[in-house]
């Protein structure tokens, strides 16, 4: 017997329209690409969201058809965030940051009809436009004044295209389970593949997000996106925001620390998510502003995810900004919500340091993550927070499958997500991220956390950046090679280094070889690209072998 | 194109698995019928939720039959909540406070196939019994000990039938639109209908009890539970609080004031929601031991919902408990959350005063509810504060008919909700009610606020309770005719109480007549029952009549 409640589709226009209806004058804030501050709010923002519904159908643009973005983190690109998803398109969200090839390969793999861009990559775009198949039309994120002076027979300006359309359009209801948006991988191995996003599955994500045990996202928080929204929906804000209301901060390309920082102080920002490298660099514009006390601008809260976060970094963002740090797990598999890291009220008796301990943890279970870990026979192993083994998670944001069907089915048996990262859980649902499967340092049997090693690394002050990979050894078939940045102007041994590291962990633990280098590759997220090293250090011999 | 992500159902059964699973240890305290009180936890409601539904295999429950409950808020009842939706049954919450003959009515309604109850409902029981045609097994919620002395051939013992079974229960799957729960209308007028809520739409509102623009439900929550299991599920709150693993405090059969209190001081209770009445009597005991500062128990946050709150019990919540008031507009029939009653970050700038009347409206549109006012043609009104009409709504927690059709098609032309209810929006999208359209006063072509004015006459220190009910008048129609109850000890004119009322409202809102009786009636959950008094009162002749 079914229940009689209302059957209402959980869609994503519902979020803007809410948004419109009961906070229009709510801000959302952006720094363009064309120079300067655009202010607007969740009112205009759903009017220019139903032009651009309009323009899409004027451009022929179908029920799930694919519609390209390369852009920053504007007002515009939040309109096609509504505007495409809203009509039951599909939004894809290209990383601009990927090599041009990747791009190529996204774009025609998605078979994207139009391709909006901000005029920042007006090149990069001449330069793909002939190889890219699908696009029909190129759309210039920007007005008449500010068109690049590219030759594309197909171009079009935005600000002409949806000023020329009506107003008038009603946000068509259809199936929730329908796509509403692709994001492919960031591309550590191999080509990228599509993740794709259902109207259900954002909205359920969208909710988790407003949850005090994850963001708690509320019409008063004033949010700075600094994630994105190229990299997984920039963690699903953009969307949670709109469910509530709260002040939007858009960056737009300037993700540098002064620009962070100063949309902070303007802004009247309370909530910030990043990767460890963007609060990196606003440390570094910190430390050359001594005179700057980051506690006036009164964040609350920073999320920090995506990567592991060094303890100095905890550390800093509780004392010199005085805000609560939440660390997250999550993948763009995953919406991102996977497991978040706020304290459990037993966790109030703990000393400073002790919680820092906790916080350093991935995070806990969320209601609509199911997770287990899992050994080499695919079986599961305790919730002990000792046996570690590869991370499965499931639930209703949580792919299923990727995009085409690339990579095969890939969940297990029972219908769970493999991650590829390797976990402890313990008793109360934290997760303690060992390594990534692929990264881990397999030693004679037993595994080594390169993540952990590479984090004690950066502890050592003359450390800037470390890498951890295998490196082949006749006997423990691998052990760990440290690759090391010096932090400019110090200076420091391989035997200091090995020594520092001897005290800290475990004796089996210590690289076999410390090699110091100019700089590391990294993704377009700015992670560590650790399978350019391992290619580069492919026949390294260890001193040890 | 569909999206990608896993298809997984939302389902009851994962709220307790997962506060079983990541909170296991995690507190539920509750004052049982017994005498004292019991201290379970999440995982252990879970493990014996287990062998409450083997219990009900063995009693031929099968999927969507429903299973009755006549009981107070006890960790038992919780056990029900889950062991019986859990299994894809139908948990049938009856309010013991209704006439026997309204209770036979519902059992019989809903076709309830056993029914447990509170050895306090023994006797109520054993009187209804053979009138109780689809009744196979009464399940007496108590131990061998306790067992009532009442003689029913059918009659089982709780604590028996569950230690008989086995622990051994895997939660099934199956689709999120069956029905979970059953709830029917407290009945103020004609025979209650029941609201038939699913297993997802149970689960998107506890999402949105969840959000901090409605009640921010998280893990280091401590709710005491003083709505009633049986009145609209609790408001909700069992589900919301295991999705997060919150602490739950419950009264049982005790909602006096000094076991309320007694239950906030000892438990460290930070948040409670109530209708206005329950939070009157602790007010009245408060009173009466003047030694008590309620201050000291710390509780964070009082909802209130269910009937108008007056303006002195919102001044008195947040200067003497130092809480944060909440109100909140719902029915049966909305899950409840309709509308919620919190600030928008605008209104800080506000005095006290003009705070609190913001907070006297019912509330503000949240996500997932659709709100609108129609006028009697059945035509929108604007949200301008001022147009007041019909109250419509839409969600997807928001019922769309009645059990067994009861009513016959209730929704409106475009799908939404005629809650019955008479208000006004204001552009914010704050309703401020007006009145139940039933009971407002039309007095000729104009509509007057019995709410209003029952709401001002109890500003006056000498009334207790006020009812305004429509007597007949040859001119206008109708006109207020109003019925008051003294406060002990204290005395008032006839005169006095209209002049009182005439400095305060408008001219031609001030009553015709006022008639002081010992007491008002009231319907099973505190509210006034107007039915009864306009019987009563059918034939008053006003003295301007
Ligand atoms: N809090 C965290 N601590 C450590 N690592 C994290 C954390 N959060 C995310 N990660 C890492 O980031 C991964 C998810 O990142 P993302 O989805 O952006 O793409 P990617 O995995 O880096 O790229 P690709 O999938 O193309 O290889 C996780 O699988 C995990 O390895
Ligand atoms: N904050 C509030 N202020 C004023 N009235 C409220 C408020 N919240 C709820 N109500 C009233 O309570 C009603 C819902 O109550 P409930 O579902 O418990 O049953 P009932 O309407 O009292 O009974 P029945 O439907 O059987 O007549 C609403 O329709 C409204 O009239
Ligand atoms: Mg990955
Ligand atoms: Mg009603």
């Amino acid at each position: 017997m079914l229940g009689l409640m209302q059957d209402r589709p959980l869609l994503i226009s519902s979020l803007i329209e809410h948004a419109a209806q009961y906070h229009p004058r709510r801000e959302i804030v952006a720094r363009t690409v064309e120079g300067g501050t655009h202010r607007t709010n969740y009112a205009e923002v759903e009017r220019r969201a139903r032009r651009v519904a309009n323009a899409l159908a004027s451009l022929a643009v179908a029920f799930s058809d694919r519609v390209g973005t390369l852009a920053w983190n504007t007002h515009r690109h939040l309109e096609l965030y509504f505007g495409v998803s809203g009509t039951g398109a599909i939004l894809h969200t290209v990383n601009p940051r990927l090599f041009p090839e990747q791009i190529e390969y996204i774009i025609n793999h998605a078979e994207d009809k139009v391709l909006f861009f901000d005029i920042t990559f007006a090149a990069l775009v001449q330069q793909l436009a002939p190889k890219l198949k699908s696009v029909r039309h190129f759309v210039a994120m920007t007005d008449r004044a500010h068109m690049p002076a590219i030759d594309l027979p197909n171009l079009l300006c935005y600000e002409d295209l949806i000023a020329a359309q009506s107003e008038d359009y009603a946000w068509p209801e259809f199936d929730e389970r329908s796509a509403s948006s692709l994001c492919y991988t960031s591309g550590t191995t191999g080509n990228p593949k599509g993740v794709l996003y259902s109207h259900r599955s954002t909205v359920l994500h969208s909710l988790m997000e407003c949850a005090p045990d994850t963001f708690g996202v509320n019409s008063a928080m004033c949010l700075l996106l600094a994630v994105p929204m190229f990299h997984a929906n920039a963690w699903g804000m953009p969307y949670a925001t709109a469910m509530v209301g709260a002040k939007l901060v858009m960056p737009g390309p300037h993700l540098d620390g002064q620009s962070l920082y100063e949309l902070m102080r303007d802004e009247g920002v309370t909530f910030s998510q990043a990767v460890p490298t963007v609060w990196l660099m606003l440390f570094q514009y910190l430390d050359q502003h001594p005179e700057i006390d980051i506690k006036d601008v009164g964040v609350k809260t920073i999320g920090v995810g995506g990567a592991a976060t060094p303890r100095s970094m905890i550390e800093r963002l509780e004392r010199d900004f005085g805000a609560e740090y939440v660390q997250g797990w999550g993948m763009t598999e995953t919406s991102p919500i996977g497991v978040i890291g706020r304290l459990l009220p037993k966790h109030a008796a703990l000393s400073g340091e002790e919680q820092t301990s906790v916080k350093l943890k991935a995070g806990r279970a969320v209601w609509g993550v199911g997770l287990k870990i899992v050994g080499e026979d695919g079986k599961a192993l305790p919730h002990d927070g000792v046996a570690y083994g590869h991370l499965h998670v499931r639930g209703p944001w949580i792919a299923g499958s990727y995009f085409k069907g690339e990579g095969g089915p890939v969940l297990d048996e029972d219908g769970w997500f493999p991650t590829g990262d390797i976990a402890t859980i313990d008793p109360d649902g934290y997760v303690q991220l060992v390594d990534r499967a692929k990264d881990v340092i397999k030693s004679g049997g037993e595994w080594i956390s390169s993540i952990d090693l590479e984090n004690t690394a950066v502890g050592h002050p003359a450390v800037q950046e470390a890498a951890i990979i295998a490196a082949h050894h006749p006997k423990w078939q691998e052990r760990p090679l440290l690759l090391a940045v010096k932090r400019p102007g110090q200076n420091i041994t391989r035997e200091e280094l090995l020594s520092y590291l001897s005290q800290r962990v475990a004796k089996w633990w210590v690289p076999d070889d410390v090699v110091f280098v100019e700089q590391l590759p990294h993704t377009a997220t700015g992670k560590l690209l650790k399978s350019k090293l391992r290619e580069q250090f492919r026949d390294y011999r260890l001193p040890t072998a």
